[in-house]
């Protein structure tokens, strides 16, 4: 199989390096990805008959669904990918691959899924695999603002947070995202693997899916409200668990009780 | 070491059990717990000059700070040592145990608590193995409406429940509490392992202990708020993810949109 | 001065016929609203130079920005004005009035004004008077909210509901609305003065607005949550006062402590 | 009828004026009323038989109920009246007092309520006064929050705030807290009249008698959660309208957006 990649982020460059090695061959585009479908000289002149394009960033699903309608309206095909997991699982080829789209060429590139991912799903129609992303960041995000909201209680309540780390770590809501951020937040550290930014739009998106369907989502709105002052706060690049600058207490002396 | 072991519930017995097994002398009273160290016959009444009392009941700080002076007015040394885990890491001695109290105690009883517990804190003075409780359980019920709104947000965007519980354990926020329960609350199934009421009940000393400190804990009170409906629905003798029944929405056919 | 009147709905016929009492000649055309200033045969033809286009519906402010844009390239020029105040107001010239965009038009037309509402402002240019209603009413729907908490919590309490509105009357939070609605929604009457599905797409408009700003508004996101619940519970044709459905417990005889 | 007054604080001084400007035969007792009733020397020990008390300060139910049953086992008769006001109403014979307890003795001194106060509820037994007060201070603890959102709102889409207060001062949502706090708010000047402590312990008070009652009140209590994140920055002693404080974006000139 022929592979075309456009765009050599820090994802990108781990995926395609994997799909080398694998025996693909890879051919790269090392261009700006915005607007790149449809702007003059884009990706959209290129695309005919049978041609495939996926789509393995995070777009919204209103973003999927136009590029969808312009690739299949000039004979080609289309499947989004979004993926679960950042650069480290990138590079072991570790990532989970969220696909939806064209069921045909789903088949035809699941070998390379099969390179990049240590799990690939097929969602459905397009849309699926961006509003998959977006439920399951929305949980993240409520669980993000849970760490810090304990991690607050306990030093204000004279204990530990490592050893709240710790006992976390050893019971039925142990998950990597706490063993892996927590002694980072304790030290107030937030270097950017996911920014607090992007954290927010997918929250907002996602409540706004929500809104869509009339669904009630009061922890998600609630720890969206966090984000937000953290961003209002400029804290929007540095990672998502920035938001632990807002959470935390900053306690005075005084009259606190 | 000789030990007496009060009240043999689901825990208890499982813990006896272990104790036995590893060597202990064991004698047991199987007698209701509740009141039993302050009433007439009560425990009280057999302490000594020297001897010692560990609770591993999940008390509040108050109860445990009076039991703490009872027993120390009496020359006695108190231990509380509340557990996290349930019925199976009760049985394979794979508790983590949070004790609290009378350091000399604890270094005695260190062997016992290693044949029930993968792993024991000493916290510090009393009152500090029940804060850390309470800090646990409020993270805990976060997390239980952040799946529950996951699931609920899923299904409603026409997404596979199912799919999304296999996702989330792929990724970052993968922990055993989404495994276990979340297939259930799929099914509306809820036996009661840990009751709502119960859950209810540590989010409300935890806020109050938050309160105490002027900790604004906005994410835990909007799901506190959840259990309550829930609680006020009479689903209190349920699971605590029986949450589920108040956060997933019961779409009308009509006028949603 | 001539007007031309598009649109006689309730608020628009009372309007009219205000004019008409005060001696303006008005012509009106009792035509279909939407889309009506794009579409063929549509208000923007007739646009010429000078001419004057007074849009006083509700419109959100993207849309107002179009409009103005189309109607200014014509050589025309536009003023928002949406109003604050049901049809009783618009019947007894009562009606606030938030005006924004071409200033001299604004003058021009201040007569006019001056015989719809009570009090008109110029908040400056397109969009301010939509903004400044999305403000107006996210305040109003967590106001309607915490009188249905209270309501909730009185009963639950044992307090009679008819004496906490009269207790809440004589007091410094006695306002008009509280007056009206509340004796209804101890009734669960809520005859659609201003429809839910509306207040709750007001509150979704200004979460967005505030989450454009990075503005933290974690109340009324909570209050816009019950207003989507109840949206999906199929009252979004109602009152905006049926919230009071979502947030009142439906208490059960048994486990509820 | 004679009255005997305990206490002389602000609201005292000019209620017992005005008993004594209406003829009363007024004694007052100036001494620290807290622990007054219970301690040695205290009003317990003058309590004989058929002889009235009245407390009109805002206790909670609890309290209330202990002071209740001491009374009433001594032979003497007891009734709660707090009062809705601060010194103005209280110099001006304007407060709304809301009694609860016993009905003969209420009967009896209605006559000193009609001059104290603009009006007079019977509520029924004792605590009921104290738990509509609760009610009534929650409702105002979230309108206060829904008023400084809005100002946040306002300003951080360039809208004028003095002019949002003018807006909502001629709709159905004036009331005279808005009208008198909102200037206040808009200068960051918080004078002490209800301190914001207060404010967030009858809030946690309110929201504790809705657990019990499994009542779900989640605008109050992520209003409750902006007031303790004031507490916790030390404006606990500033009018509760300093809850503003922390509700006001500080914009951060970086990345908001």
């Amino acid at each position: 199989m022929e592979v075309g990649f456009l765009g050599l982020g820090i994802m990108g460059k781990a995926m395609a390096l994997n799909l080398l090695r694998s025996g693909f061959k890879v051919t790269v585009w090392n261009r700006t990805l915005s607007k790149v479908v449809f702007e003059k000289d884009g990706i959209l002149e290129q695309i005919g008959e049978g041609k495939g394009y996926i789509d393995m960033s995070t777009v919204d699903v209103d973003t999927s669904s136009r590029i969808n309608e312009a690739i299949t309206n000039k004979g080609g095909r289309f499947l989004e990918a979004p993926v679960s997991g950042s650069k480290k699982p990138a590079e072991d080829g570790q990532l989970v691959i969220l696909a939806a789209g064209d069921k045909v060429l789903y088949d035809e590139v699941v070998p390379a899924f099969n390179v990049l991912g240590k799990k690939t799903f097929f969602l459905g129609s397009v849309g699926s695999g961006a509003k998959m992303k977006l439920v399951v960041n929305m949980v993240m995000g409520s669980m993000m603002n849970a760490l810090s909201e304990g991690l607050s209680l306990a030093v204000s309540s004279g204990l530990n947070q490592e050893t709240l780390l710790e006992v976390l770590d050893l019971g039925a809501i142990a998950n990597p995202m706490f063993r892996l951020k927590g002694p980072a937040m304790i030290q107030a550290s937030y270097p950017p693997a996911f920014p607090l930014k992007h954290q927010q739009k997918d929250m907002r998106l996602a409540l706004a899916l929500g809104d869509k369907n009339a669904v009630s989502l009061p922890v998600a709105a609630t720890a969206n409200e966090a984000f937000k002052r953290a961003r209002g706060r400029g804290l929007g690049d540095l990672d998502f668990s920035a938001v632990h600058e807002i959470v935390k207490t900053i306690q005075s002396s005084g009259d606190a009780k």
